[in-house]
């Protein structure tokens, strides 16, 4: 027990799974959709089409697209396509950069859960006598 | 511009980037890490080891734990060791094959992104005149 309680939250351990770099700007599902259309596009996509990537309501969109450019991730442009509007959004140099970062870290998170999750058994040991369900 | 649209809002990529697989229950970061902590603990941890290993509060835990419990994807048990009363925190069967399933799409998500990400030019094309900031 002494062993395994030292293991398990000793120094060297805590706040191992912890996450810090999993930063919530680009985890929140939505943004994460739209940070990996916006780099498969380094020259920017349309609203329409991030909207369409997504599958998200102009709204929903707006409002992430909001949060992502106060982070500074994302840049949004205006402009005209013959008379009719646009906006334009962009990857920024520093989002990029910062999105490659999130990335290496998600890919630690699969590293280093993924073999444990398909290699545990299925069951748990039983409980001693006495223990119930909370 | 006619062949770009296609490509970009048409049926085949409708969606491309939704992530409907990232159920958000075991998205959230402090969940996933609490996952991720008792995927490597097949017989549970105790809720102090998890609050250590995760690097939360007490109140946050419980918060966090009692979503993952509507969920269905871990159990909670109260005992004693010995005199002291102890809570048991410990993955279901199927909240284990969810969250194999979750990590699979995680990895889709790194696989997507990573390589455009890494070489994609770190300057977009100059606008043309009369585009602006938003």
């Amino acid at each position: 027990m002494g062993r395994k309680k030292r293991e398990t939250t000793g120094d060297a351990e805590s706040g191992r799974f912890a996450y810090d770099g999993l930063d919530r700007a680009l985890h929140e599902k939505a943004r994460l959709g739209i940070l990996t259309s916006l780099v498969a596009h380094p020259d920017g996509l349309k609203f329409a089409e991030l909207r369409g990537l997504c599958a998200l309501t102009d709204g929903n969109l707006s409002r992430h697209l909001d949060v992502l450019r106060e982070s500074g991730l994302v840049e949004v442009w205006k402009g005209f396509e013959g008379r009719r509007p646009q906006t334009l959004v962009r990857l920024t140099t520093d989002g990029r950069r910062r999105f490659v970062e999130y990335l290496e870290e998600l890919e630690r998170v699969v590293r280093d859960a993924l073999p444990k999750a398909e290699s545990a058994p299925t069951r748990a040991k039983q409980l001693p006598p006495g223990w119930q369900p909370a």
